[in-house]
């Protein structure tokens, strides 16, 4: 019963040994999709979309249907009261007092959180920006579990864009949780985000391994270039993988081919999207006839536009219609789970393949601010209620992670709050790469985008303030 | 059973006792939601939203549900048949012959009446522009009931958007019906509309107090300025409050304090709204801080911008999300009402707050047309079919009142129909200043909005055909 | 059992038996509306609207809420993952693995037919384009029955919009099957498309006859102008009507006059839209005078705007109200049958005023493509994985009628696959007026539409490679 009145908005919000579970009654669930109709009879699920969605919406819509229970929806945000300027927040609150569930998407990163902690329901993300999408993770792992029954030790290539595509972003966190090996495929300029980088080789203990380790491999033709790997780094005592060379790893095939096609709608500016799609790489009949695709499942979290050709859905190795069908019963599955309408029984084994860091939590109304324009605590209407914070994932450099769309940031000042128990004259702020950054205790610490807001906030500069010192 | 197969359009098409009756009900739907579900079994609620909504449509859509019955949508006015100049009136009869209740949101005054005559089938009002919004009342009554047991005799404020708001408006009625006292804080230029004052101080007995009168306790700071009073008249036997001073009642308190937003979506003309947002008046932690809020309410019927801020939220006076949560019993009580799917006993009492003034009614194919730009009845698509109708609710100065979206206008031309019977020399128009527009019997008056259609018209100007005789 | 797990793109896809069985279970549905709640309990139905529709899709939803199973929609294609640039078989092969029949309207000339392909479920055609609308000539043909008991003999009158109308396309079929007279009555450059026409006069073996024919019936104002009118060509034994003369026909009377609106968001040109409202024929309350209405039955599918006048609405001849509301029975019996969740029993005559003639298939990846810039398969996102298929109906001139728009074509150039059996020096390719294009076997023509485009592909022009030999 642990997963009742929970939410899932990012990934980690799951054990691997919940996964596990979900996976067990999303099997029983497709068994006998006709007898589930009274499993959330009387029950109410709120289905949220603020960008477009067919797949997502409708197989939660499908999924809420044939367990017997009710939706609402608004698929429009210039449809709602969003569009009369209401806060997430209190949209959360209101929506959460008619609804048992709710289901969100929302072009914010960050904003599935929001909802979460205040709806007062259990909330499912249904993708949040370019930051997370877990339950297509779910449909993801769970195809990849059915055609090959266990994930850990498989190859994993990730294909095509890898830095908007917040499905992939998900999926490496599973994948690597359940000690899959992950090669990197990005297009030209979409490489895997630093922020996702350091989150595998730190809580889940990958190891990078540039291309140019590569190189050799890559010329005799095995894989595209610019690969990326990522093995456990082993003074985690967690191996991904038993302790093998590339090139033989490559040599003995790729078990799944993960595709996505470019993210257009997040990339905004006109400028930045100069030369993606013509440099795009194209999965076809022709490169599946590479030996190292022979076994491969060809996957894509749909909806594809050119990267994957037509040619190849009649393919037995293709894979990602079978990604969308499995979508209903996974969240039949997660919804009868989240609204305790199943009895689940998590097996023992638990997060094997991540650490449990717990970092010092940076939340003040003043200071340091998320850098991300898409974040949801950078917006006008939700800045007003929405307290910033932040792990401090490192402190030298001084290093941030928004704890609602997890961009990292690097500010350059921070000061104490213990100032007041001494003299004024303490109420000093220092470069934040000053030996200061760790010696005040990280409960004291408060952290300032600029000079100029450090002095408003009445701190002067101290001899380390000189940023680089 | 009374209300079953009737339709909601304004808060006056329910008695006292009727609503009390639906207060009683929604007790019980509160008490055991989950024991609803076969209320509605079979039935089909049309939920026909033309602007945007969360709230009310969730809210609506949730309580059909709940109670066990199915529900239609269409929530963009672009992806409907209107977008292809279906009137409003078509639209009804072919959804009306659908569905088994139908909920309707639109931009044009007047349009739920419209809806309701042509339906044939019980039509609930979810918003008609700035007209009514009868639901919203329901919930602000019940919010109020509950926390304070009764409405008669409390003080109410109301704050912000008295102009536009078409809550506040219903709400007006309702509070005035039940006795209550009505205090009233505008924004700049956003005054309650002088149809609404005059149906206060006509139909429900009120006293207007122009804020000079309240001098002395506004600067005693008791309450912001520009405060109206509405007290109920002595001649009509009704009692809003006993009678006492104004500054004692203030010094002891407002029971609710009805904050609402700027309605900027109904102010098209940029420089109507210019310093509006500016000037607007800003509930917070300080101003509840006042002796007269101490026992306050602060309402709200959401969503909110700035003008009611989020650091009230955690204050027990704040009743903003209750009210929100309470529109999904209110409404499964009116729904199961309105569909005869639960028996009703109203109490005895009836309408005592309420003069049953019975106007005489104007309707005509051709003459004076309503003014309101936003009206039903003056739309291009609809004025095909829709036979204009007017109260007269006054003579000196001729006063009419649109029977749809009830804007008064003063038309300055009448004549009588009985022309004919005489010779043709009686075929005159008269100045609607002049005596005439008390002799002609109203059920022979004939009202033009100018000289130029009177004449076109056939008819001739009398001695008393200029304006101002 | 017959209709279970077929889909209904074209009115064709129904035999008059099926449509007759239809009929009678939407009886059964109308009388006992109550009652059907259990027949498609558990199943869940997709409603896809990609352009604007209340009528169609709230009926639709309706009537499978009446039936007790769930409805997931999407109205909006800005709203969908069409809008990423998804194509439509693939959002159809996903929605098919979720719903159990999916309902489609779509602005594409033949769209239908791409999603009933590739769906794997039945597929409903709510509207393709200006192409068909084949649920809509169910409740027409439903509501001609009912109040006349029979179809055939009776003379139809269709009035509007013939060209853009789709709703008329699909009704002038199912006329012409069950054995009716059509009399149209077009607006100004709105006539019946030609290869509507084609397929009435051949497949259904109308007779045309046009308006010269007619003038004195005509002068006599017994009809207005430009009337055409079809009857059965006595070579096919088949007679729609006893062979009498025109003039006595109109004389009996017309028995249904089937009123259009313009359908004005087909036109897309501006200049081609000129003129065509302001010469539209209305039907109002004066001719309908004229004694040839006298028992007419005043039927429009709605919406309408100013075509047909609403003073009409009062009269008993009125029927398009109980067209729409009809709407819910018939499509309860369509979608029951199609799920096989009721019993079927096809009355034995079958199709007797149609004749089926197997037109030789053209279906080639490279050469002749569709010209109608509306057809599905000329869409760019379409076009990579739709393969052209055109049946040949006419060998002089060539004449190719797209398998999905149903619009003809007439390539110029053609050639003969045989050519590799020769010598090199077959390699020729031929104008489409030579006597080659009857000489080579129909499955090895190779068609094209230009010489540029017959060279390309490695043809030489022959002795009768000018147009026109």
């Amino acid at each position: 019963m642990a997963l009742a009145n929970r939410s899932l908005v990012t990934i980690d919000d799951l054990s691997n040994g919940e996964i596990e579970a979900l996976f067990s009654l999303a099997d029983e669930m497709s068994d006998s999709m006709n007898e589930q109709f009274g499993v959330c009879h009387g029950k109410v699920m709120a289905s949220l979309f603020f960008e477009p969605s067919t797949r997502t919406r409708l197989s939660f819509e499908t999924a809420m249907n044939r367990l017997g229970g009710r939706v609402i929806s608004a698929v429009d945000v210039k449809a709602t009261s969003l569009a009369k300027g209401e806060s997430i927040a209190d949209m959360a609150r209101v929506v959460g007092s008619y609804a048992d569930i709710i289901v969100i998407r929302h072009p914010w990163e960050g904003a599935a959180k929001v909802v979460a902690d205040y709806a007062g329901v259990p909330v499912i993300n249904a993708g949040d920006g370019g930051h997370e999408h877990p339950t297509q993770t779910l449909c993801d792992l769970y195809t990849i579990k059915k055609e090959r029954q266990t994930i850990k030790g498989l190859k994993i290539a990730l294909w095509g864009d890898l830095k908007y595509g917040r499905a992939t972003h998900s999926l490496t966190y599973a994948l690597a949780r359940f000690g899959a090996t992950i090669l990197l495929r990005p297009g030209p300029r979409l490489e895997l985000p630093a922020h996702v980088i350091r989150k595998l080789t730190t809580e889940y203990g990958g190891e990078l391994i540039r291309s140019e380790a590569l190189d050799q491999a890559v010329k005799g033709g095995l894989f595209p270039l610019d690969a990326i790997y990522i093995t456990p780094s082993s003074p985690h005592q967690l191996a991904m993988m038993p302790d093998v060379s590339i090139q033989v790893e490559l040599k003995t095939g790729v078990d799944a081919l993960y595709v996505t096609r470019l993210q257009t709608e997040r990339i905004s500016a006109k400028a930045k999207r100069q030369g993606l799609k013509e440099h795009y790489p194209v999965v076809d009949k022709k490169l599946l006839k590479g030996k190292e695709f022979k076994r491969t499942l060809v996957m894509h979290p749909l909806p594809r536009i050119d990267e994957l050709a037509y040619e190849v859905d009649a393919d037995p190795r293709s894979m990602y219609f079978k990604q969308a069908e499995r979508g209903v019963p996974i969240r039949m599955a997660l919804i009868a789970f989240l609204l305790g309408a199943k009895e689940i029984s998590v097996p023992k084994e638990g997060d094997y393949f991540i650490l449990k860091i717990d970092y010092p939590v940076y939340r003040r109304e003043f200071g340091v601010r998320c850098s991300n324009p898409k974040c949801v605590t950078t917006q006008k209407g939700e800045i007003k209620y929405i307290k910033p914070e932040f792990k401090i994932v490192n402190t030298k450099p001084l290093t941030l992670r928004c704890a609602y769309c997890e961009h990292e940031i690097h500010p350059q000042y921070i000061a104490s709050s213990e100032w007041h128990d001494g003299t004024l004259d303490n109420k000093k702020y220092h470069s934040a790469d000053s030996h200061w950054t760790r010696k005040i205790k990280p409960e004291n610490l408060i952290i300032f985008d600029s000079q100029t807001e450090a002095e408003a906030h009445g701190f002067k500069p101290s001899h380390y303030a000189r940023v680089g010192h």
